[in-house]
């Protein structure tokens, strides 16, 4: 009988072949309720290091789901180095851009708090559950590093001449963001997004002056934070990222790694 | 005095030096009760056709507003000729994707009815009021067409040859869609999205077998679909629209157009 894949899992312990795994709760009930696993169902597995596992359901309990690991789907991959540098806007549009920002492949989220910032507070717990969920959704092996909310003085001040900061920059200043990420190599960069009510002008001396800072136009209108991050990371990872591979569904299809008889079993 | 614009409003109605005219309710409701303003107060009106206008609050009633409308800010400006045909989603993110699509440009929103299509009807009243209210905020001096769902069929049967159909596919046949598009000459463009169950085989073919039709990747990992929207709108925007134009608060304030005294006052 051809099986398919029910869910795509991100956990948290190594993964090898033969090793048991009990899912947390959340990820229990999605299997449990959410998608009427039974034992004997096939899951994909990832933890962001050992790389994409074929696992079965082999205990299903009434809030339980015990999982033994089988064998390697795809070595470890992980989404380029590129960060995504934002000052935190209200909850449901933090939860929207940081989903989208992880499907586009981000791999670190710096909120940063601005002299404009109206939002300090971050809800570090719920950012965590939406780049794993987006994880999970989109394919990719691995969850972004999340860090807590610090001050743009204080990033800025730690910043390293080799990860280049492409600067949003409302002002005009900058060259359309796709020619200048066209002509640039390939290596560590990050997004820098500023508030709702833009950087003061001591902030944006302070980024001006960074010598890894590329100013860049996100063309006439003007945009919402959430916009402009994800027109910016779209562009950075197209030319600076993995924007030349194919999708992964297309590669896992040619890599073929039948599940059980079935070969156009997709990962998502 | 120096006075600020209180606000940027979309109006139906012809503006001309001296036109005198009512706000709706809605708009009305923002003046008064959100914007706290007053008689004298200055506001920016568009139509989508006769430019940008300075206005000024005449009488302010219970519920009403009336302005008077004085010179021309700035003449009509259209966003370029880029369309977005895209599978209806559920309301939030069909919300959040019109709003985006709008501020990055897009000059028309059809949805389209595909064979895994799960959504299938459309509030075409909340489309028009979310494509508005990021009109006003994002400083585009028009509201992109709306069309009323169609099928998939019926669109690509009636597609022109002349129309650029960038479709963001799933196979991974495509080239990287900022490859693609750098080397395309401008001119009328449409991007397509399909559902999240993707395109079905027969719909695929159609697509393909389409003169106009510019088969695009956006990378390897699986995107939701107002994410895949997004990301192939910022492509296509930079590349085939206006990407290479200054941010429109940068030319407002190059044409300094003071308002009463205040060369620094911003459109949105």
């Amino acid at each position: 009988m051809a099986k398919k894949i029910k869910a795509r899992l991100f956990v948290e312990v190594p993964l090898a072949a033969g090793t048991a795994l009990w899912l947390g709760e959340s990820q229990a009930h999605q299997l449990i309720h959410t998608l009427r696993s039974r034992e004997g169902d096939a899951v994909s597995v990832f933890n962001g290091t050992d790389g994409e596992w074929l696992a079965h359901a082999t205990l299903i309990k009434k809030k339980q789901v015990q999982l033994s690991v089988e064998s390697m789907r795809a070595p470890q991959k992980n989404a380029p180095d590129i960060w995504l540098v934002f000052a935190p806007v209200k909850n449901e549009k933090i939860d929207f851009m940081v989903k989208r920002a992880v499907e586009l492949g981000v791999s670190a989220l710096l909120p940063v708090i601005t002299r404009h910032t109206i939002v300090s507070r971050v809800n570090m717990e719920r950012l965590y559950a939406n780049a794993i969920e987006a994880a999970e959704q989109c394919g990719r092996m691995d969850v972004p590093a999340l860090h807590e909310p610090q001050t743009l003085d204080r990033v800025l001040g730690a910043w390293s001449a080799s990860r280049m900061l492409i600067h949003a920059d409302e002002s005009g200043r900058g060259l359309p963001i796709h020619r200048a990420l066209a002509t640039q190599v390939r290596g560590p960069a990050a997004v820098l997004i500023g508030p709702e009510g833009g950087f003061a002008g001591e902030e944006r001396r302070m980024i001006a002056l960074l010598s890894a800072t590329i100013p860049v136009s996100l063309g006439p209108r003007i945009l919402r934070a959430e916009t402009a991050a994800l027109a910016a990371l779209a562009h950075a990872q197209a030319w600076l990222g993995d924007g030349d591979e194919l999708p992964c569904h297309a590669a896992f299809i040619a890599a073929s790694l039948p599940i059980e008889g079935d070969p156009a079993t997709r990962a998502g």
